[in-house]
């Protein structure tokens, strides 16, 4: 459900409403019964709720809620980070966690949780990720970010431009990029196309601009291609995008931070996904925040959450076909 | 008319058609008559020419040409770089600069040229470019791109990245914070809203992430905001062009090539217009090139072309208005 004050029970709401939410599975939030009816309230709305005694006990067409009581409707305000949301959106997140490594359910979906909130409440996670990687002791995962069915993966995230440089390697560009492939079969794409960008403008045209393309990403590039990777490039990074957005490509292995999210910010970016790579459990995300201004107001869109279900059914299916 | 083999004699033809063309001025194309009836064969179209004695004969409604006689349309096949075609393409703009440095015409735009066909021809320029800056005798011009209402100029653009981030200086990019505004001011802007991207991931968030942010982009935003320019920043890299493309900025001061060309070219970068600042005559031209894949077969689109008609006329109205 995410953060109680923020848009994350509102866009629940609207998804499990919504005539593109995925057919063929069974969808439950994890959350407040009480909360899910303030925002009802907040939308004009009567929610068909129907609190979960047990997961056998789902019933179609209803709203199905595990309801954990972590928060009464009264004792928080819409639209700003406080210390009992955050332990609330917590509790949901942990219970989330807990059903799907007992295989009770087959893949999360999240909505986003406020930092502000977390830490208000004393716990200590900058975010999803580092709880999702605790409680399943994962070491090596990665984020991908999925955008108008193009897939990008960031060989290089939260570091300065003159460290970013330094990090290009021939070995990382390849683990990203198999990365990337493997990712992409998981989501039922048998052999998915991969664009891998260059660093530099034009992909240094031959040198003239940089040689990073000559040193590291092209030796990558025919190294993945001998593993049997369908990997071209490295294409100019002002092109790639627009290429795989037009369909030449399933996904791009991007050198920079702002490569891709310049790319994926500058169109829909509403109906993006946040799918974390490397975990023992499926996990998808909407791609934005809890956006406190907009909560309680009706306003706000439920593609990206939306599309988040849409991934995660995509590789469970995928999943049960290997 | 730009290339007679390329997309340029079918979108000029289009362009004129067009209800979307400029209201308030008049057009002429400096070209061959020939070249645009054949392209209007290939169009089915059968173009309404009037060859232009001299530039007062001007009939309204009518496509009127400076006819050049600069190549023979038997003598060449669409689609493809020829020395003869870049011949004419050279005649054509040479005539449009005299044009305009005898203040015979107010403003030129431009239509795709071939480099190779330039080269084939033995005329050693690389682009359009070059050609104004030496027949105007400038040597300091830099480059606007234009989408969807916002404007781009690139503190640096093609040079290794490396090279790249020991190029930014608070004076470079004051400098090019005044070009933007002096060149949005000239689109007819009075009081522009320019934005100033940074040039790490998060514009650097305070030191983490590089300190170019603080040590030179800060101070020159300071600079800016001294002298009167409604200049702001630094600004996340991946959410300034997204911010622009929704309304908030008039323009950008992107740090790299591959920031502001990934989010112009993320977008409808068919629309794209491409304005040379410093020159003492107005000069727009179209975003893309000579397209020799498309020539001949009716698909091409004249957006960008008329985006480029659009903002001569502003510029010549602004102009006028000084």
């Amino acid at each position: 459900m995410g953060d109680p004050a923020g848009i994350g029970p509102e866009i629940a709401l609207k998804a499990l409403a919504s005539g593109e939410k995925p057919d063929g599975c069974r969808i439950i939030i994890i959350g407040d019964r009480d909360v899910l009816e303030k925002t009802g309230e907040q939308l004009s709305y009567l929610p068909p709720i129907h609190a979960l005694q047990s997961l056998d006990t789902i019933i179609p067409g209803r709203i199905n809620v595990v309801d954990l009581h972590a928060i009464n409707p009264t004792d928080y305000v819409t639209g700003m980070a406080q210390a009992n949301c955050g332990r609330a959106a917590f509790a949901y997140i942990t219970k989330g966690i807990e059903l799907a490594l007992q295989d009770e359910v087959d893949a999360i979906v999240t909505n986003p949780i406020n930092k502000e909130a977390l830490s208000m409440a004393g716990i200590g996670y900058p975010g999803h990720t580092e709880i999702l990687a605790e409680m399943t002791a994962t070491k090596d995962f990665s984020m991908m970010f999925a955008c108008e069915n193009v897939c990008v993966v960031h060989v290089t995230t939260h570091v300065s431009l003159k460290q970013a440089i330094g990090m290009i390697s021939q070995e990382r560009v390849l683990s990203h990029t198999r990365l990337l492939n493997d990712a992409l079969k998981n989501l039922g794409i048998l052999k998915p196309r991969i664009a891998v960008s260059g660093l530099n403008p034009h992909a240094g045209e031959n040198g003239l601009f940089g040689d990073e393309e000559l040193l590291h990403i092209a030796p990558a590039i025919s190294e993945a291609a001998a593993q049997g990777i369908l990997a071209s490039g490295p294409y100019p990074p002002d092109t790639v995008f627009m290429r795989a957005f037009k369909g030449e490509f399933d996904g791009v292995v991007s050198m920079l931070h702002d490569h891709g999210f310049v790319a994926l910010k500058s169109r829909d970016f509403d109906s993006g996904v946040n799918i974390t790579l490397g975990l023992p459990i499926i996990r998808t995300s909407v791609g934005h925040g809890t956006a406190f201004d907009k909560a309680g107001k009706g306003i706000s869109s439920e593609k990206s959450l939306l599309a988040a279900l849409h991934a995660a059914l995509r590789m469970v299916k995928s999943k049960r076909r290997q």
